[in-house]
């Protein structure tokens, strides 16, 4: 059984490495981070995305692109998280800058179990 | 039936309230912002209240306290928002200031029908 300094550090690490791979890892990679069952809604209100076909494709529609992410600030409790990040995605001559806040639900092996992302239009700057 | 925009307008009103009641209003002021049988988990992770009662007992804890709070950043999608605040308590000689992000689910008469606060003992800070 897992301690919750341990569970939290675990949580936490996890986190950093979703960034990172948000920034520069492919579609495969971030797919890894989650179980199996997993959902994704982002933005929260949108389309359910459910297991590891539906998030690879969510994900293939950044992963060819220029971009750079930045966890800003982040909260672990329980066997969750919440956390505010900017990505920064360049296509060509057209540059924006989007900041959601995100949930994650995470199961007992560490996998995301469940992501939710807060944002709207008003949350993205063109720059 | 209420507008995307119009429904959005309405959360991010609710959120200010809420952040004005949590640094001046007393418990029932801030119950007044919640559905009858809503649900509060703060920290997530903990004891999940749930109903008027229990929330009233809830917020009791810190509305007899000198404190301010101030809203850091909001997301708002969907029925709900997250939200990033900061509350510092002071306590005689003693003032700490936490900063948790906050996740609300709003009903469809615009009552708070589940909350969650994100943090630990990390975003806790003594002044």
């Amino acid at each position: 059984m897992t301690s919750a300094p341990d569970k939290a550090q675990a949580i936490t690490e996890t986190v950093h490495r979703y960034i990172e791979l948000v920034g520069s890892g492919d579609a495969d990679d971030l797919v890894g981070l989650y179980a199996a069952d997993a959902t994704l809604e982002d933005p929260v209100g949108g389309e359910v995305h459910i297991g590891h076909q539906a998030i690879r494709n969510f994900y293939s529609a950044i992963t060819g692109l220029d971009r750079k992410s930045e966890l800003v600030t982040l909260r672990v409790a329980g066997n969750e998280a919440a956390f505010h990040f900017a990505l920064t995605i360049t296509n060509g001559d057209h540059r924006m800058r989007i900041e959601p806040i995100d949930v994650m639900v995470f199961d007992g092996d560490g996998k995301i179990a469940g992501m939710k992302a807060y944002w709207s239009a008003e949350n993205i700057t063109q720059l």
